[in-house]
């Protein structure tokens, strides 16, 4: 099942859709779904009523807005794949590494990401698998971690390299607003046989910058929250961005860094592509295309 | 006026008392205060409310929890005043540098700091004021950056400093379950007359570690406001931690790490007091003191 918050008519609201491209809108079906701990905990219910929706359910989704909101947390761990680490021209880590990405980051696809010159002109792409938390987890083994994955997003990890470099911090690098790419849709954890062997990418018009498999990841999905859970309590609805594989700009030839009028796409397989403009100009920051 | 988050009678209310030590609680009169943007955008109709409030809704408060619940994001500065930079052998920042508090570890006053001996046994103090943000600001000038704060609290950024160095990235280290005490109450704004001439101290079991006052930040809360809010928007109810003076125990003469059973008392001028136990044992980790 995919779990969308889109544009329709005039008005944005949750959808679903179950094994097909009929989307159900979810307010129509009684739900209130304020935040994504609501959306999370409303799943198994969101399931049952879309199997018998009446036609007057049905939405025809104009934008796919973030479908993640106020999440009680977004945490991001950094340097996850190996020949990423290698191209940024850092140690392999010990441990994971952790930040995070600011929720009022977020945008949907189709969205610009916009980029403030007085900050940086060195804005990257990452292409990362996000984890989306259904169940508190505390102290949670590896065994069982999966059992307390809600579902499976696409994230864009943009990320301004100079304040990176100069801060060393990673979260106002990677905060700013309109930096957060994710979604297009939550796609729920059982349509996800597994999360550990996804192809993923990024193309920046149309050429291919980042190609590689979740099966590269340093540290698996179940070890990242076994690890974060024994002192990190993870809540309904939190994100967990999984770090992104080799091919940013930062590590290629000439650092083709995103520039104004390019369009960045980013995929993960099964779960949908986000397709987003790139600009400098912030008067265009509410703008979506 | 201070807003308080209390134990009462078996009960967990808000809180608030205007100009002596008299609460009344704010669920007696008739306010639903379900995280921290609702308490700040609740604020004149509490003022208004408990001028005339009836003898009924006074209550006797028990323990003073984290009065900051689900704000939308916690954002903290790093390296903010100079002695603190030098102590720790870093070089002064040129742009503030941020990184996150996660909400999920603030405890209130009187909860155990509880830490994990696999995780660190390096664990320090960090005397800090907090900023609570009252309204949506994005690109506001540091004239105006103060119209945009609801209140103040004191804040104790627990840090583990093994984690800090080897992570590099201060979000694990300071993000741990009840590494983020927070309170004893938030004081609004209007009864702050300058938060940036505010002392601020911590005493470990009553040894005075840190001492120092808000006028050496190196960059001051309406130039935070202004750098961040130019690039993150600021939600109501977010909460921005301001950086801690010197005498933290890493920059000690034998680094006195905080240990099992000591007691930690961090304060700011005017706003009052946070007093929390030590713990290394896990399974103390829910018990209040």
């Amino acid at each position: 099942m995919r779990i969308a918050r889109v544009t329709t008519a005039g008005d944005i609201v949750y959808a679903a859709s179950d094994g097909d491209d009929t989307w159900y809108s979810l307010s129509a079906l009684g739900f209130e779904l304020s935040d994504s701990a609501a959306v999370v905990q409303q799943i198994p219910a969101i399931r049952e009523r879309i199997a018998q929706a009446p036609a007057e359910a049905v939405v025809t989704p104009g934008e796919f807005l973030a479908p993640v909101v106020r999440p009680p947390k977004s945490l991001a761990i950094g340097r996850n794949y190996a020949l990423h680490v290698k191209e940024t021209g850092s140690d392999l880590p010990e441990k994971p590494v952790l930040f995070s990405k600011f929720p009022s980051s977020f945008i949907g696809s189709g969205e610009r990401i916009v980029a403030d010159n007085a900050y940086t002109e060195e804005v990257d792409y990452e292409v990362e698998l996000v984890v989306l938390i259904g169940r508190t987890a505390s102290a949670v083994s590896q065994d069982e971690a999966l059992d307390y994955v809600a579902g499976y997003l696409v994230g864009n990890d943009v990320s301004a390299r100079n304040r990176q470099r100069d801060d060393k911090q990673y979260d106002l690098a990677k905060g700013m607003d309109t930096f957060g790419p994710i979604g297009p849709w939550i796609t729920t954890a059982d349509a996800v046989p597994d999360p550990q062997d996804l192809d993923l990418s990024t193309t920046v018009d149309g050429e291919v910058r980042q190609s590689s498999n979740t099966r590269n990841m340093i540290f698996s999905i179940p070890f990242l929250i076994e690890y974060l859970s024994r002192v990190i309590t993870l809540e309904p609805g939190d994100v967990l961005w999984t770090g992104t594989p080799h091919g940013v700009a930062l590590g290629m030839e000439g650092t083709p860094f995103l520039r104004e009028g390019q369009t960045v796409t980013c995929e993960v397989e099964g779960l949908g592509a986000l397709v987003n403009p790139v600009s400098f100009d912030r008067s265009a920051a509410a703008v979506s295309v």
